[in-house]
């Protein structure tokens, strides 16, 4: 298991961590199989979606901001029940195919750790599962 | 593949399954790898989030009534789309690594079953992969 | 890895693919392990749900639709904001158990490519872990 670090500056923000994961692929030494990434923060996700125009994560944070607002109504009393709600509905972990030592993502997707309840410093798991 | 049941109570609800899921890493034997925990019902789904607060649980819960009410308008005629759309929403798997024969889950971090069309008695699959 | 063609009809719209995977898992001769479905596009997503009313999908699309409407005030241009945020809310890659050579599905599930920008022939990626 790998372990990365991911420094966020603002309450809500989607980090490109494709390049870090290329990194961890390449130095596995392994050519096939799958690699899990996961997020161990209960106010934190992992998507997969578009890195050519930064555009849509702003898109993305302000619906889910809309849907989902911070209130004093929760009770939860840390106020940031709404960050926990984002993180249920886009998900703790994804599982991306390996192949000749290459992540495959298509043509416009980035893997995104998602912040919602930052400026934090975060972690994100990779393991590599070869087959 | 190993199988567990789960008793819910209520029409929506979030159980705690880790210890369900320690239970079968630990007799298993494996090291390390990978544990997919596959929901098969289509109007349930699997979770990571907060267990020391048990109003996280009721706020997530509550949100998405608010946001998917029961209501008399869908197509489907069982009178339960609002679970059918949770179900897709919150997703039928998780993928959680597995190193030095435990569940490397982050420190407020718990599995749970969601429930959304219950009281019902239901099973989650759980399949490791070493690795 | 393995990869299918599924050429979609309308703007939104749900595709059984389950026979398509039933078939890969067939040749595959693999017995056990787990299958990883991978969508490489952006306003694309992977789920598992109900197949036998497909009422259940048009209602699925449908409540969608009403939270995510297509919208002329999205910051990215290209006027599919919507399909990107639904992608990202029902996620790109699902993983199902694999036992004596047939996938470990529930009783009602059917796995289905869901379409928010079609339409359009799209691409899944299907990888077998043995295990």
């Amino acid at each position: 298991m790998i372990e990365i670090n991911v420094k966020t500056s603002y309450r809500q923000q989607m980090i490109d961590i494709t390049g870090d994961l290329d990194r961890v692929v390449k130095n596995s030494g392994v050519e096939d199989g799958v690699v899990v990434i996961f997020n161990p923060h209960t106010t934190g996700a992992v998507t997969i979606n578009e890195g050519a125009d930064p555009a849509v994560r702003e898109d993305i944070l302000e619906i889910l901001s809309k849907q989902y607002p911070v209130s004093s109504k929760y009770r939860h009393m840390e106020g940031n029940s709404d960050a926990h709600i984002k993180a249920a509905i886009i998900g703790s972990d994804r599982t991306v195919i390996l192949k000749d030592r290459k992540l495959v993502l298509g043509t416009w997707q980035k893997v995104f750790f998602c912040e919602f309840d930052g400026p934090r410093t975060r972690k994100i798991y990779i393991k590599i599962i070869p087959g």
